[in-house]
């Protein structure tokens, strides 16, 4: 279904509030690295976090909430069960989950891991540029380019990713966003390409992935398109205001802590974004 | 033994001075989501932290310190063979040992883990109400009501604990923090409910798990008993400051690890708390 | 080669506009604790992060990066098999890799793997003085003393440890850094010791991790001793700037990665250092 400006600006509204009202648990099966900052970021929007790596808690947590977040990153031998007997479970309850494919490319558990979870239909997708395009690839979603992935850096621009975005929602019918300095955010039919941000989003670890977790979050409260937007742009006017406050990449991610857990329905809903 | 609230307060005194002139080590087996935190929080109050993953590390560590906090958190399969042979050692030794049954009724091997912890008798239990009464029902350590766990989340009241908390304090003959807008501490002879801390505690992750760390320091210098109340009394002046100088659960975080490094040992001492 | 103080300060501005300009990215096979803290400093000097656990995973990594860094805290049963193959692999290449022996003494698989290091000649060697000793001794690369490791702690000073160092740097072809009040920094040839830095860094956790990881950063554009030195002098100066201007451990380390991030090149060849 198409919207209107309006129309998002008032869901956005909805979904913040809401989750700050609800205080939805969104779990998370997520890399060792950033994990404390994906807690905390889900926590500062106003929900609440549990992390696991074993394949019933995987599966228990599918039950209990309403979205989970899985995030590909430093992968241990166990998640090559945890991660399909999880998403299994999420699609046979349609659950709206979020796939990060983070390093997709490199080894071969994650290789093999990152193409099974295309059978299981994330609601939303969240990944930079090059990873973006390498899923497309690597799902067959789209002729795409050659992806550029570099470790967990991305060496090709939103604007390259955004066929390859449209495909993959396509494909799974869901959301996806592509994170860079500018964001797009896309369902096949709303596309949106989001403003703000910070340069030091780049110098902080875990700016992708908490968004990952956030984005779960809200898509406890409203369907993925809206999720995934809502959560890009609580991050593009948080990191905005935090850049402004801070001093360089540590204060600056106390500060974007601090307008995460500030930021207003109407702050976020009137975060810069374009509609295609 | 029943103490006198001046007895407490000069133990409690005592424990927060000794830690810091004496920098005890309380090694951890704890979760990957809030293990820094729980590391910082030990260094803060001027002890030294270790944390490991394996069954002859675990035994190791046992030896060689005085007390050991083991978290319950994000599970991975080698703690299948590391908690029974860590706890076994630490009960052999005699060690007042810190158990936090974080995530208590998810999944098997959390479940069949957190069962057999009973015979090896931790010298504290920290935990939320829900936790609490739970980890009561689960070694039949008194008639209690369902609990009401959610994630890592407390559905109950510290007030609804109190009975599950004197029960497990009796079972163990040590001590047990509920934690909660207000904490109980108990050894079944002393009973103290103890205020302060700060409304952003919840919105931080970890704030109970590094309490939990933090008792551990103590428990290296005092009873667990008074340990559990040091730990518990600090972190409600530490928090109740830190809330006063912070904008968000971002810098309060940070405000709250500088706080507890400042706290003097009257400052501890002082924090308020009723006796029963 | 031996160099005067002047080549080597011209060395040390390179290399921190190096890094700045061409971004290098130095994987990690890390510990569970200080993860956070190694990548954010990476990123705030202008490097790249990315850590893995699974073997093959370290050996793709070590093929695609041009250095990386192993540090043996938080040990999981898959490392048994990863850190043999991956520094394997760093030694076939020549990669001037970073070990940093972290909790020497400790299990049966820790020192068994520890034990192997020594064959595949890391470029950089970064540990505490009862470190350096205790991994001296392990490889009988020199006549040591008995090393009092506690822990993650030193319980000897750097001036005890620089024999086992210098040994240590012989038998590697490479350089040694032994963190403490003062640092002391050898290849055998060149010996440094350098001051600043803070007495917040033992009352944080993963400050000596997180130097091993910007050792590696830095060893990507200049050779093992230049990048070992260079490592330790932006800790020294950026450790003094954010004690002057913190108000405790949790500030510190905010202040800290700012500092990291602020630091020029001429701050860091500035930064104070004696020549044997």
């Amino acid at each position: 279904m198409k919207y209107s400006k309006n129309d998002i600006q008032e869901k956005i509204r909805k979904a913040v509030n809401d989750v700050r009202t609800q205080n939805p648990m969104a779990p998370s099966i997520t890399n060792s690295v950033t994990i404390n900052l994906v807690a905390n970021a889900q926590l500062a929007v106003g929900g609440s976090a549990a992390m696991v790596y074993l394949p019933d808690e995987g599966e228990g947590m599918a039950e209990a909430a309403k979205s989970l977040y899985i995030n590909a990153g430093t992968m241990i031998p166990v998640y090559g069960e945890t991660l399909p007997r999880t998403a299994r479970r999420l699609s046979k309850l349609s659950r709206p989950w979020v796939l990060d494919p983070v390093g997709i490319g490199l080894g071969g558990l994650r290789t093999e891991l990152l193409t099974s979870m295309g059978t299981f239909r994330p609601g939303i997708i969240r990944g930079n540029a090059s990873e973006i395009i390498a899923l497309a690839g690597l799902w067959n979603a789209a002729d795409v380019q050659e992806s550029n992935v570099r470790g967990v850096d991305s060496m090709d621009s939103v604007e390259d990713a955004r066929d390859a975005a449209d495909a993959l929602a396509l494909f799974t019918g869901g959301a996806v966003a592509v994170s860079g300095a500018d964001d797009y955010v896309t369902d096949g039919v709303n596309k949106v390409t989001a403003h703000g941000g910070s340069k030091f989003f780049p110098m902080i670890t875990g700016a992708g992935c908490s968004l990952g977790g956030v984005m779960a979050i809200y898509a406890c409260v409203e369907e993925p398109f809206i999720a995934a937007l809502t959560a890009v742009n609580i991050y593009n006017i948080a990191g905005q205001r935090a850049e402004k406050a801070c001093e360089g990449p540590g204060s600056f991610q106390v500060h974007f802590l601090d307008e995460l857990y500030r930021s207003t329905p109407d702050d976020v809903a009137g975060s810069l974004f374009d509609m295609a």
